[in-house]
């Protein structure tokens, strides 16, 4: 592998030429985004996010604990035993963002973290700071539980983002002697057996279309074939939390541990892009149905269970006791891109973009330096939090710290999810300030003041003869589309509007969105929210904070009506654009029964709203808890 | 001790004559159950639980543990490592019986077991079978998770039963012999320290009251006070759930696990009430209302969290996820009727029915063989369950069996909790056929069809000049009382009717309560069931089951109107008494999407039911699950 030029590098989940692809990622150095809601976050993840999870590694043992196998650190091993993948996560960050605009100050973080590795890898390739040191003898026995392909497959994923990025090989290089291990023990001919934890599978696809090498991706399918055999024996968690529980090919419900599922679905959709498998194709389009259609929150959180991580029954969606770990939303946005590049659905982008402003962009502080690692859309006024994955309030780093280095990852290649390309043109997905640099040469230019106005200008520097497909969001309620002042019609073709530049070349194209609040309500199969209604506008969830109540009245007692006006009602510095409610009144009538009896055929008038209508403010679900402590709601009461 | 007398034999948590004491249990030989409810779940027990029981102690390895200590059982440790407390459970269980009716059939059992528990035994009385053999080295070092004095409290309960019941102290002594060890270790001038699973505390209260010796109180004052000083270090988990958060004094609300919560307020009680402290009959007084009055479920389950199997926040009760373990419920009767000694208010007996027909009583099936250990009162029609102690059916056993032997020894001795006596007179709590020994001689007779019919005839065999006192119900909406054909005023007192023999001493009571159905509407802060309303006669709750259902309509999509009438509708062999609601429907209008936006101010009207009104049956919560496998509901939606 040689260094590679510009134009040739890639980001995340890059299909190879000959792979079944609908759609083509531009290159990680195609898009630029200049400003803007995107832009800041990347901003903020390059000043903030980054630099504090390397202090984190070192604050939390994680690189002592690499230290220990060269002698280097003397001490007990800290932390979970996969606590290596943190240190993964976090160099794959920093190679995503040394290939969008440098790292110069993360390198003496970088190449001494390298050169510790290749220092305390094995002569056989292995490489696991747990296992080398405290249990050498269980190497490799252990799969259910011990997390090693997982751990290699983030080590995978870095050196492939270091290599992509900007040719940097020498980390891509240790883990390929892993993973040859890895190949001579569990390849063909080798044991049958699978990691607890999915993460390797899509590492290896990625390995593959980076190094050309099919071993790679026989590997990664048949890890994803050898699922549901029962290879990884039985405990007290049961087959699905290791999505051990049935063949890949017969799944018909997601279920299990939220993070396994998703890494697992993200990593048979590169096997389905690279090997074309229709029987595949066709469990992950059922199992995409079951996530989306069945069990995903209005937030783009994923897993409702605290107990297991896990996806619960279908509708089983509680707004309190919501789960939603930021990883899975994450893992979610890595197997909708994939859908998308495979498909071109529209509904992949939009599954995207509901994750990135809402259950995404919710797990980290203003400063970028506190996280969720659960994420509810309702605490009460007397939360007490659930557990330490689950507290109130953002903390800065935790035990098991897989969610910070998992967003400091996604957010420096957020620009590669930005647009793709096609034989016939350019597709813009999500929208932002963007230079895109087009395969046929010329620049298109973005501008638009997205999440918060739904104005989005696309310019090009060269007139452009292709197709320009620009997404219509599922929330969107109509659209004005003109290309260079002619209007044009809006009949979306899978989910996007069609702009065709053959006739008359596009200079400039011009999408308004309508963005005004809109009331969402539940399917009525979901019990938990019955009676409910959330506010949102555009991309962008809605909820009510305790900050924003008037004294007295906590957020426990607020009543909205079925149809409430809601409309804008300024900026916040700190939360962004705001809402008001119109009509919210406070719930009276306290009483001490939980349960009150009355005779059959009558109803009760105990709970009628006492007191005066008031407007009620609503903030950015993604914003709330960076200010006051207290209460806060999605799901809004109407009676 | 000697043998003890029949009149002097005792129940469950019998208080001193020196103890702070509104009332006092009447004797385990002073009433016997003719017939009806109660006494049939009586005969249940006897015929079908205990020899089930007896079974399960052999198939799950619980005897072969102990077997291990003394060499005639090769093998490795089988189960959790607090088995030992499932066969102490069934003794207990075993000896109420042989009070109540003789246990002939059992006694080889017991017998065997005995024995083998003393030779088991260390000789400085150590005596618990994990420990012994596989990590002698640290025994009692681990309090915090090794149950050794949750084990004993249990052994201590057995030797009290058969003590009490039949006056063999056999049990009782071997008991003893630990108790020895454990005072010698943490009593007074011994190391501080708690165990992680509250009940020793109760357990060596009624050991003072057995033996007489002080030690045993002052030893369980001394681990009441001890808890929330942080003797058992910090885990993952939390002080809270091994209820060492806080100091018992200073107890606000319930929290972290359930059962343990809850035995610790038991044992508190005891305290209390052999005591008089002040100090904490006022904390238990406010974890009482946080318990009954913002954290527990209309059937009486408690602890919502399968998580942790803990208390969630107040009015965090969701009805799918409700883990609400049986023996919560059960602990949370051994508390209140703690309470009720102690004040003679009719809200404990209240809270002792509702469990009692309620979250109790579904826990068994019909034949006594089968047992839930998750309690919870919505099961959708496609649920998968939720883990190995929350399945979607009722199991012959569990891998963690508290539940089942604690269900035995609860129902061997319900007759105890049936009435009590005070100098004033006798109070009637639980209304069941059953024929009373009076302390001062002769003979009160009660007969009811209860809970299924609101009559309650006394008749005393010899005319009684005490004031008699009848409990009503909370759920009773009025009350008609006569005695001896006059016409009784039905104001209560505390709670309960008051009929004064003094005047005119007593031949023959009736208490008529009526036993409308009644729909039940929750506390609007229990966002679970927001706009659902549920359907109870007398004390029993009622629910909807799929075998119900016309063919095609899922208990999923099923509306009641907001005040639907509710009628009785025949006896079912199964279920027994059903209930017919009028004006379901069929909620119609399915589709894909999870959350449907529309504008501001405009309602969504795509929910309407579209089906035809119907009968809706609803059968005794209690009695569910007996038919065919499908979803049930107790909360029904109303829109």
């Amino acid at each position: 592998m040689t260094s590679t030029s510009t134009a040739a590098r890639r980001g995340p989940a890059a299909p190879t030429d000959g792979a079944r692809s609908a759609l083509h990622p531009l290159g990680h150095a195609a898009v630029t985004l200049d400003g803007g809601f995107l832009a800041d976050w990347q901003l903020r993840n390059r000043e903030g996010t980054i630099p504090h999870a390397i202090e984190q590694l070192e604050a939390s043992h994680a690189l002592d604990n690499l230290r220990r196998i060269t002698g280097e650190h003397e001490g007990e091993f800290v932390g979970f035993w996969f606590a290596d993948s943190d240190v993964y996560k976090t160099l794959e960050a920093i190679g995503w963002e040394a290939g969008r605009c440098g790292a110069e100050q993360f390198l003496p973080f970088v190449d001494a973290t390298v050169d510790l590795l290749a220092r305390a890898q094995d002569d056989d390739g292995y490489l696991n700071s747990y296992f080398q040191v405290d249990q050498p003898e269980r190497e490799l026995t252990e799969l259910r539980w011990s997390h090693e392909l997982y751990c290699l497959g983030h080590l995978l994923q870095a050196g492939v983002a270091w290599s992509r990025a900007v040719g940097r090989t020498d980390l891509l290089a240790i883990g390929l002697r892993f993973a040859e291990l890895i190949e001579r023990r569990f390849g063909e001919g080798g044991s049958d057996m699978v990691d607890g934890h999915p993460e390797i599978e899509t590492a290896l696809v990625e390995v593959f279309r980076e190094t050309g090498d099919e071993r790679w991706l026989r590997l990664a399918r048949r890890f994803v074939d050898l699922r549901g055999r029962g290879l990884l024996g039985v405990d007290a968690l049961g087959p699905q939390y290791y999505q051990d529980h049935e063949p890949v090919r017969a799944v018909r419900e997601a279920t299990g541990h939220a993070v396994r599922q998703l890494y697992l679905a993200a990593g048979v959709a590169d096997v389905v892009a690279e090997t074309g498998d229709a029987e595949l194709a066709e469990a992950l389009d059922r199992l995409w149905s079951s996530v989306h259609e069945r069990k995903q929150y209005v937030s783009g959180g994923l897993g409702s269970r605290h107990r297991d991580e896990a996806f619960g029954d279908a509708y089983e969606l509680p707004p309190d006791r919501a789960y939603a770990e930021t990883c899975a939303a994450i893992a979610n946005l890595h197997w909708n891109w994939r859908m998308l590049l495979l498909t071109g659905g529209s509904r992949y982008a939009d599954e995207m973009e509901r994750g990135l402003y809402n259950a995404i962009a919710v797990s980290t502080s203003t400063d970028g330096c506190a996280f969720t690692y659960a994420n509810p859309l309702h605490l009460r006024s007397d939360a007490s939090g659930g557990g330490e994955n689950a507290p109130t309030t953002r903390q800065p780093w935790f035990r098991c710290a897989c969610c910070p280095p998992n967003l400091a990852r996604l957010v420096a290649s957020l620009h590669d999810y930005v647009a793709t390309t096609s034989a016939d043109g350019l597709q813009l997905h999500l929208y932002a300030d963007a230079t895109i640099a087009l395969p046929g040469g010329g620049t298109a230019t973005v501008r638009t003041g997205y999440p918060w106005d739904g104005r989005v200008e696309v310019a090009f520097d060269e007139p452009f003869e292709g197709e320009l497909l620009l997404r219509r969001p599922g929330w969107a309620r109509g659209a004005i589309l003109t290309a260079d002042g002619r209007s044009v019609p809006t009949e979306a073709r899978d989910g996007y509007l069609v702009v065709d530049g053959s006739a008359h070349p596009l200079s400039r194209v011009v999408l308004d969105l309508p963005m005004e609040p809109e009331v969402l309500r539940p399917h009525p199969r979901i019990d938990a929210v019955r009676g409910c209604v959330a506010v949102a506008r555009g991309p962008v969830l809605y909820a009510i904070e305790q900050a924003d109540l008037p004294e007295g009245v906590l957020s426990d007692d607020v009543v909205v009506p079925e149809a409430p006006e809601v409309r804008p009602a300024g900026v916040d510095p700190v939360t962004g654009p705001r809402l008001l409610i119109a009509g919210a009144r406070v719930r009276g009538g306290h009483r001490h029964e939980l349960y009150r009896a009355m005779p059959s055929a009558r109803t009760d008038a105990g709970h009628a709203p006492s007191s005066s209508a008031f407007g009620l403010i609503a903030v950015p679900y993604h914003r709330w808890g960076n200010r006051a402590p207290g209460g806060m709601r999605v799901w809004l009461p109407t009676r």
